[in-house]
């Protein structure tokens, strides 16, 4: 009997076990439940768990690679579902300016702001934008990012959105981390055609989307809609070119003032809309009938000093389904810490842990159209995980740097030698 | 005559040597000036600097240890001068709760707030305590933090206040960084004291802080003078009796209220005044005329969610000294990133990248009663030293997480073996 035991084993010989581990699956589809399972165990093969649950029920004893958790807990990876993080140069400079007593207007005058990064980036050759871009990455990845989001919008014309984009598609090469690109040449209207914005936009929709589309540099297509940027009529004309050739879209919309991005949003089903602050009861009452999730960036409210706050309460009642991310740019949120920005979120928008715990996986997932295979830890589910040496995961939100995973796995690899 | 220059190089064989980087002496008494040196050099030997200063004016050509720094910065180690990181527990459950709607009040009858980790710290023993404390102190030292002070005040008796000084000075013993220990028994009136306040300050005076000194413990008392802890003329009562024993004095003051603190930290020409939301201008004037160091500490008003903000401006007018600090500590402010405090204080109050830098050096230096030895790149100062790849020390406090040294002194000796 002890060698026929021993028989089904062998023949049930899988990649990965752990167990003896406290899990937060995440896979309540209430935000105020971290979906806890005690006394738990996953056992995952050829990159999909294929068992997550009480240890005493697991169908599999053993595992090629069988890990002792020792009481930790084991959550899915973290996705940074919005960042900027490929371009060249800083801007230190206008901060230090700024609380010198500087003025935004004084500054961009003198060819600060976004300029001055879109001057650099064109400057940088894909070798420099590479090797910056990275340690940016790397101290994501630290913090047990297994899926981010990088947007182009720095170049702003063909060539250097596409030198971008590699740099984007490169960086998910050489890490051990899933990078989704994001095509956001609609970030603002380039110095060149400052005079007719319009003609900036047709370029966009009849060069510069085509291309990315004919090299399949990225899966969806961004835009800033505002004021200082573009109107929601103007993203409506690119979000229909983006859908003909076949782009998910999503949106910063209602950042500074009230545009009606969101409707547009609403109207495309477009997979978020990001920053929302300015945001109306009505359109979330939208976004909650059209799908689309919310993505929370307190980054950028927080180095801006902004006021309005997205009506976090609303969007709950709603049960629009809150990311939240980083936003890493090298302007309004130089921040390459998802759980500070997770921090953020609670302390200066009030959402419970638990919800900045689902922004960071769950929704953060629906955020990047992967809801259906990431951001859970949940049968077939891709086995991204962290394992932490914590009490309970709102320990790692409320605690600002004190808190990094003890191992990660990225679809069943675990990584070893990221820097911390 | 090479044979007579190689003889003299040998003759002035020093411990260590870093040529070709840019140096931020933060030796200047501007805090809006770095103190720059383009091309410099630094020398030491035992443990203390011999040489800052241009490469081609050093005295010194070669050391055992020479050392190319490639063009990198040099900067003086961190001084982290105020923190409360030595604790049991955590309060992660209270965050989480203040964010499901529950108030202070309802916290504070369970049992929460300062009393639960007064409780917690009581029944830990040094073991404990120490490897606790222990993971928070590496965070602070991998951001290069190479002076700290630790304050005890969780204990609120003899043994336990004893027993937060004991670990507070094994972690100096076992770490590479130099501790200043604090008594913090005034820290709030603990519970089986709480019909008789007065009763509580004698025993401090009578028997915490004698037998304090007595085993030599700590060179410094604090005190939190508040309306929910301690009043201005119990204060004074406190100072008589630790100036008596000779211990140093700080303060932590008008925080949360006007409850003229300060004013009785500049009769007794304390190290410190720490918080000071709520100082008056007058007050302001009487710090700089008592030589008293402000230390700001953004970390609680961010966490508190406050709307006072300390008046930068008028500190800045009156040229008193503001170090910054974490303040870590479990309830109000669970940071362990000196790097973050300097980015809330420049983003929340308004300081200059410049000043949070000297904040974080020269007169966190000062706070701490060092400023004749630390916190400045100078001849005769400690060789604690810290070498950044960053085009300014301003990126350094401009972007959160960025940013780590690439190597780190204490006293002369390199550190090689903390964690990041
Ligand atoms: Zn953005
Ligand atoms: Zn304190």
């Amino acid at each position: 009997m002890n060698a026929s035991r021993q028989d089904s084993r062998t023949m049930e010989t899988i990649d990965g076990l752990i167990r003896n581990i406290r899990i937060a699956t995440l896979n309540s589809q209430l935000d105020t439940d971290y979906g806890v399972i005690e006394d738990g165990c996953l056992a995952w093969n050829d990159g999909k768990i294929l068992y997550v649950g009480p240890q005493d029920q697991s169908p599999y004893p053993s595992a090629v690679t069988t890990i002792d958790g020792d009481g930790c807990w084991l959550t899915p990876g973290l996705i940074d579902c919005h960042t900027h993080l490929v371009y060249a140069g800083n801007r230190a400079g206008e901060f230090e300016a700024l609380r010198q007593g500087k003025s935004y207007a004084e500054i961009a005058k003198a060819g600060g702001g976004i300029r001055s990064t879109v001057t650099a980036t064109r400057a940088a050759d894909e070798a420099d934008l590479f090797s910056e871009a990275a340690k940016r990455l790397q101290r994501l990845l630290a913090e047990g990012v297994t899926t981010v989001e990088i947007k182009s919008g720095y170049g702003l014309n063909r060539d250097d959105e596409l030198k971008m984009l590699r740099v984007i598609r490169q960086l998910g090469e050489h890490f051990p981390v899933e990078v989704h690109a994001t095509c956001l040449a609609a970030h603002a209207v380039p110095p060149e055609f400052h005079d007719d914005p319009e003609a900036y936009l047709n370029r966009v929709i009849d060069e510069i989307l085509p291309a990315v589309a004919a090299e399949n540099l990225a899966t969806s297509v961004d835009v800033f809609c505002e004021s200082i940027a573009f109107s929601a009529d103007q993203t409506r004309r690119l979000f229909r070119a983006a859908t003909r050739l076949g782009f998910k879209l999503k949106g910063h919309v209602e950042q500074l003032t009230q545009q009606g991005g969101t409707d547009v949003l609403c109207e495309f089903n477009a997979l978020s809309a990001d920053h929302i602050e300015f945001i109306s009861e009505p359109q979330i009452g939208r976004m909650a009938e059209a799908g689309v999730t919310a993505v929370i960036l307190p980054g950028a409210f927080y180095y801006l000093g902004e006021h309005q706050k997205p009506p976090i309460e609303s969007l709950r009642a709603h049960q629009v389904p809150m990311a939240v991310a980083t936003d890493q740019n090298p302007g309004s949120s130089p921040l390459s810490s998802l759980l500070t920005a997770a921090n953020l979120a609670c302390v200066l928008f009030g959402m419970t842990p638990a919800e900045a715990w689902s922004g960071m996986t769950r929704s953060a997932a629906q955020a990047l159209g992967l809801g259906d295979r990431k951001g859970q830890l949940r049968e077939g589910f891709d086995a991204d995980l962290l394992l932490w040496d914590v009490d309970h995961p709102r320990q790692i939100i409320h605690e600002i740097n004190r808190f990094r995973p003890q191992r990660i796995w990225q679809a069943g690899q675990e990584r070893t030698h990221v820097k911390n």
